[in-house]
């Protein structure tokens, strides 16, 4: 296995009634707590009453910051910054699902770098290390979807820029999330298909990338895929079985919290291109993924002879496909086809058109622009390629 | 799923080389280094020097206690106790497998509990927590077996009172673990041998138990499973081989940092039967397990409909059994069969007397009282359970 660093220290309060112990992690820091959340979806799954119980418990004064969009934007995370300095805020308490998390991470880094600095240019766009010692942060989840619950990544909007960024740092860690699944039980239809898609895609961009070794983190990649596909079912069946529901939040936080891509290259080209599609046009994240997955998996998977095995070994081990007197090749194009029928059956886009985007030369010059050197690992995936890639969904894959 | 909670923030260092990162660690703590390990293998594997030269690096000055034995004791602990106080110790690193580890972790219990308070009274025969702000503990590990490198688990023997007793606390969770696989490559067969049983022991005693629900624990257990045997089964072909080593490793760490047991009740009745034998016998600890375990196996496989599922699955996924045609009684004794098979292909004993332990009545009796009241999730195993596993051990488990 290849050298590597594992540190997620988050701690986990995971099932129901468990926010409870915001009570604890309030009362362990000073000052007031800052709420991060969005619409009014935490006032209805119970999760704000649930907060608020806690922070009354622990004798906290809450700030509150709510109005989070889908896709969480710097302008959002400059009035959070404002509200961190003017209070003295002693903890940054996210409640909601991805938006919601990473935009209080923005918040921690905006209120920890110096007053020279900017946000936007000098850390996220740069990559630049976020510094030690930020405002700590909690998560409350109410989505299964995201992994930024347990993990040092977030992604951030510049609209005025058409700019959607990833940022990954240490420090952006979470100290503690709370994963009650009782918050899923009234999760939309919509926004429970597109949080199985994220998460989902999660591991694929994880599993399906060199090096082509015998490593632990591969068989256990396939596993959570496995299972996801269960949950996913599961919920589909019955969107108010807790099981179900609590099986889907753990499947998307193991997804996404490191423990997978150890030894990994990894290849995060389809977030890469879905951010440059939802910096355009405000579409769900998962929407886009649906889009773009598949057509980065037929634009990959006979890069070369390790990808064309790995995409069929994906084929046979999570999707079941019958290995019988078939070649690789074979193999590789039945799991595509199996994930894109699975898509169709669930209500995600699988074209461009499907999401209302446009997809004429501007616009596909645009978005590749943005995803600009995508990286990649079985196949490099230069600006061409992302435009390649965006011009192919235009029609569902097939073989 | 059921609730729980999980929180593991050992960093570790993975891969060849990674001891240089010791430098930076002991630099960020005050005081001297002790040094915890055991007889001369680290010095032949590599890991002395290593060791010894990122210390240098960092300026430290390290005081050293060697002679840790295997099934780790008392005495040493108490000697250990000694040395950080006289010495006002910022670290205690301990370099070797888990008799090292946990003789640090006793250590740095020892010396952070008051003065008139008893390490063995007062904490490892009641369980009492370990106290906050233990002085932090590092690990550099050269065995694969354990677990305990990324956990707050460690285990004591006290040979006046013939007891050998499991503890767990979260603050003898270590700071950070090196795990370099080159100081694997040296590793008597015995050692490798006694490390797989350990390590799979683990995933089964977490695996094989209530509830019986729809789990992503089970399915990632599987897969750290079949990766075992795989890993074991290159570490025999080639005991040089650096990726079998380096995936032994790491498939030992993530079969006890915690990640497969959640929402699982988990059965360490194995392990609590062996600590007996090894209290009195100082046999290896995975040759104890290796007896125990199948005829644990045998004692609670068809104690109710779910654990006989459960066994008939295992028998399915993790040794490859075909399930045509068969009933799940028949599947879960195949697979105990298998499993017995194969500890007997790879050496390992499978009767108290081939490890040179009696089974007297007497000892029995001894053996069967330290076990006491072991618990069992599937199965309830009292005094007089535990006697009659023991008693079986007199031959291979068979059906």
């Amino acid at each position: 296995m290849q050298n590597f660093i594992f540190h997620n220290p988050v701690k986990i309060y995971f099932g129901k009634g468990q926010a409870a112990h915001v009570a604890d992690e309030a009362a362990a820091v000073r000052g007031p707590v800052l709420l991060v959340y969005g619409g009014g979806s935490i006032k209805r799954n119970g999760a704000y009453d649930d907060v608020m119980a806690a922070l009354r418990r622990a004798g906290s004064t809450v700030v509150e910051l709510p109005g989070v969009t889908p896709n969480p934007r710097l302008d959002k995370v400059v009035e959070g910054v404002r509200l961190v300095r003017e209070h003295g805020v002693g903890l940054i308490l996210a409640v909601g699902g991805g938006s919601a998390i990473d935009c209080a991470k923005f918040i921690a880094l905006g209120a920890g770098i110096g007053e020279d600095e900017d946000l936007w240019d000098d850390y996220v766009e740069t990559g630049r290390p976020a510094p030690e010692g930020l405002v700590p942060l909690g998560v409350v989840l109410t989505t299964a979807a995201t992994g930024s619950e347990m993990g040092d990544a977030a992604v951030l909007t510049n609209p005025e820029r058409n700019r959607k960024l990833g940022y990954v740092s240490f420090p952006l860690t979470p100290r503690f999330s709370v994963l009650d699944p009782s918050y899923l039980l009234t999760l939309p239809d919509e926004q429970t298909t597109y949080g199985f898609v994220d998460m989902f895609c999660h591991t694929c961009e994880q599993y399906l990338s060199l090096p082509d070794d015998d490593n632990l983190s591969d068989e256990m990649a396939e596993a959570i895929q496995r299972h996801i596909l269960r949950s996913w079912r599961a919920c589909r069946r019955d969107p108010r079985d807790y099981e179900a529901r609590s099986n889907a939040m753990w499947d998307s936080t193991l997804a996404l919290n490191r423990v997978i891509s150890r030894g990994k290259d990894e290849d995060w080209v389809t977030h890469g291109i879905e951010h440059a599609i939802s910096a355009y046009f405000d579409i769900p994240h998962g929407a886009g993924l649906a889009i773009v997955h598949p057509h980065w998996m037929r634009y990959v998977y006979d890069a070369s002879p390790e990808a064309t095995a790995r995409f069929a070994r994906w084929a046979v081990n999570v999707w079941g496909v019958d290995a019988t007197g078939k070649s690789a090749r074979v193999l590789a194009q039945e799991g595509i086809e199996r994930y894109v029928d699975f898509l169709r059956r669930v209500g995600a886009p699988l074209t461009l058109a499907e999401a209302g985007v446009p997809s004429d030369p501007a616009t596909l010059d645009a978005l590749a622009d943005h995803a600009g050197e995508a990286g990649g690992s079985y196949r490099r995936i230069t600006r061409d390629d992302a435009r390649a890639i965006l011009a192919s969904c235009v029609e569902p894959v097939g073989f």
